[in-house]
């Protein structure tokens, strides 16, 4: 697989109102867009740093994704993204090497990448998202 | 504060022997050092990804914090390490905003870097790491 940098580090929060502040303020990072991910049921802001963005991940919905997560763990580190050129292929090959995929084919994420999700369980415990541009 | 970029991302595993082939194997990452840390009872292995290391964390001892991560939680993400300047006074700064440190003042850490610990309470249950060359 061909792996350029971490594109993003996904953090669930319950409120990133509230949030924010602490990345604004403290660390002194500036948010350049509020999105929401309907589908993923939720809302989404970005903070660059160097090469990566921070992306913290509000549940718009205590069923979806974020929501379950924060229920069951509290709020912190959801998943590490990578940028990887050829996703389809990836894909392929990761499957064929064994590795469990939730998603087989890319679909549509936040700031109109194309991303895949891998299993923790293949991952040692890692939510791992793939992302083309 | 001034964060140039993420140093590094450090990931909780139970074997490095383990866990390594996956991230050589399957995502093509390269590990170019491993290294024991004595006083935080860990064997870390660093990968580079574009600007940032992946740094797996091996408990030496039970007792040692990663040991007890995992323990509690499973492997996975443990922390985020911001790269910060003048990290004394990022520290003092942090401290003045009623940030809670889990260390008042930089220590050694891995690859010969001043690091300090902020505590997960006061960051949305992130643990996190500010590192200075």
């Amino acid at each position: 697989m061909d792996i350029s940098h971490i594109e993003h580090i996904g953090i669930a929060v319950k409120s990133i109102e509230e949030s924010r502040k602490y990345y604004e303020d403290v660390l002194g990072l500036k948010c350049y867009a509020i999105e929401e991910v309907e589908d993923q049921k939720v809302k989404t802001a970005f903070f660059m740093v160097g090469q990566t963005k921070i992306e913290l991940l509000e549940s718009t919905d205590p069923e979806g994704p974020i929501g379950q997560f924060i229920e069951k763990r509290g709020e912190g580190i959801h998943h590490i993204a990578y940028a990887a050129n050829d996703l389809q292929k990836s894909l392929n090959d990761l499957k064929e090497s064994g590795i469990r995929l939730i998603d087989e084919n890319p679909r549509a994420g936040a700031e109109g990448l194309n991303i895949a999700f891998l299993h923790p369980k293949s991952t040692y415990g890692v939510l791992t998202e793939l992302c083309e541009k």
